[in-house]
């Protein structure tokens, strides 16, 4: 079989503040056919995530560091063109992490064979991908949400935030979310939220208080951290007794070369016993067929509504939409489709699902 | 039976900043004989904690503020010398909270009864009290130590932070431990610490690198929080994955007006995936007998031995070894003993059990 053309985005150096255009390139290439054990795959969309900046840095986190002058990874989804596995025959639609580029060879090992193929691709970058595994298990195993909690959630219009909102609801809690702009506060709350914020309406203890006024509440029982910061703050200032606080991650400080002052008052963890705990996905892989299964039913039954912004462009606008969700103007889960046209630079928001029968209100 | 006189200390005015002396007042009393259901008690020797600053202050904070105008408490061993209720006989000697006085008039059912009555009363206020407890839920309950792991725990020649060095030592830790000057770090050293630092002699953030160098670690599974700040931001920055900490107290901001900024690395939490959480005695009552039970067996054969200063001046040195408790004054548990003569105002500190026979060393 002959080489397809192929284009791809490639680190050129470490970027110690915003990254910027000079930090990659996007070359053109030549994939050939797959070994054996590989397949090539055509990405249909892929996904760009608050947790590449620090790859991309190569900051010693989490994750390993992105090499440089090699394209680098995301979440993608893609149909499979030419297989030289028995396993997964070409056709099949599958998920793996070689992202920015058009055409990748990916390893049969490496592809998760999608069982849901009836929903919507990006949906499997979304709620049914790392922002909805994250947000189940932040929600079920970090946090425990029980029915009748009162649980405030930052960044709820953010892929993460808006799948624990919806969760939180149908766990039977009072749910707060606070978001950047009045649209996505609407957003927030159309998805179930019993209060809703702009956090740029002045401070957030203030605002946090005004919420809690609202859904008659006296204390938090959860915070669902996506923010750190004066969230944070505004969030242990009023937890209740045994508060538990999930740690997911702190978007605000990706971007800051120099680090910010913590929560003056932790001593209120005391005072209330409570806990404050980070969590990764890879401690709780264990946790994903149940949590595919029930997230594949939520979505089929629209009890949990998809929130997405397509960023247009193809694979010439991936960087961009990178920088734009990092900037948040991404509403919800942050994709990129990588086939059709795409010659718009906007991007695109959309629920699936926006309208609920009264039926599938009920189910909520 | 006829009144004995008796002397008290009365709260007058609520510091905000460091409490003084015209915060308080010593007041004659005469005390009668007791009403049924109640014993007359006289007070052998007094606690003075930490904790009190807040219920002195009347913050809304854990524990109810002490009223004005009356006599304060704090936990205190007496010997009932007068009793209206069959449950508990003159003779007895008992723990309660009406401290603060030379003689009390006290509820039974707010009276326990000592049944280690073999150990020094002291001990009572010290590891079997509740610096002694509070150390054995942090480490038994909220930090989980295990065999083999690295602990730090900070004020560690203080009340609670001693009994937290000897219990992780005793479950098999490699144990690193601060204090605030060069004779409390030789006797964190005593008491088995593989490492000590006096946290003066540098930034918290070196000291404990050093430390850990020391001791041939790369990194911290269990830190014992008893001060917060530059204590807490150093631990969390060099936090192994899993990681818990145990928070206790934070004498550092239990005078400060003003809130200090917390640790600025909380993101650490994120990517170690660990858990920091507050915990109150109250929570943990069931764990009493068997606390006490291995406690008063740890301290037979010496594998625990109690630190504390004994504050002289009788009930009239009480306000100021209060204070001087604060200030940092104490090494170990503080105590007042409020019979005898105790004319002397200075301090003396004393371990028991200076001396391990190799026997003891190996039940370590």
């Amino acid at each position: 079989m002959s080489s397809i053309p192929s284009r791809q985005w490639v680190l050129r150096s470490r970027p110690t503040g915003r990254p910027s255009a000079s930090d990659v390139e996007l070359v053109d290439v030549a994939v050939g056919s797959p070994e054996p054990g590989f397949v090539r795959v055509q990405n249909l969309v892929m996904s760009v995530e608050p947790y590449m900046r620090g790859r991309i840095g190569g900051e010693a986190t989490y994750a390993e560091p992105y090499p440089l002058d090699e394209p680098m990874l995301a979440p993608t989804i893609g149909r499979v063109t030419a297989s030289a596995d028995e396993s997964i025959p070409a056709g099949t639609l599958v998920k793996h992490e070689y992202g920015w580029r058009e055409h990748a060879l990916v390893p049969a090992s490496e592809c998760t064979v999608l069982l849901h193929d009836d929903l919507a691709p990006a949906d499997h970058l979304g709620p049914m991908g790392i922002p909805g595994m994250t947000a189940w298990v932040g929600c079920e195993r970090i946090a425990r949400i029980e029915s009748g909690d009162v649980v405030f959630v930052s960044s709820a219009a953010g892929a993460v935030g808006s799948t624990v909102v919806q969760i939180a609801k149908l766990r039977g809690a009072t749910v707060i979310g606070s978001a950047g702009s009045p649209e996505k506060v609407e957003l927030v709350r159309r998805l179930g939220a019993d209060a809703a914020f702009d956090y740029h309406d002045g401070s957030v203890k203030d605002l946090l208080r005004a919420a809690m006024a609202e859904v008659g509440a006296t204390g938090l029982d959860v915070y669902f951290d996506n923010v750190g910061g004066e969230h944070l703050e505004a969030a242990v200032r009023v937890i209740n007794d045994h508060a538990r606080i999930a740690l997911c991650g702190m978007i605000s400080i990706y971007n800051s070369a120099t680090p910010q002052p913590g929560p003056n008052n932790l001593i209120k963890l005391v005072w209330r016993r409570a806990r404050m705990e980070g969590f990764l996905l890879r401690d709780h892989l264990d946790a994903r067929e149940e949590f595919e299964n029930r997230m594949a039913e939520w979505l089929h039954i629209g009890a949990v509504r998809p929130v997405q912004t397509e960023f247009g462009g193809g694979i010439e606008g991936a960087w961009d939409a990178f920088l734009g969700m990092l900037d948040g103007t991404a509403t919800g889960k942050a994709v990129v489709p990588l086939t059709g046209n795409h010659v718009e630079k906007d991007c695109k928001t959309s629920e699936s699902g926006g309208t609920i029968s009264p039926d599938k209100e009920a189910t909520r």
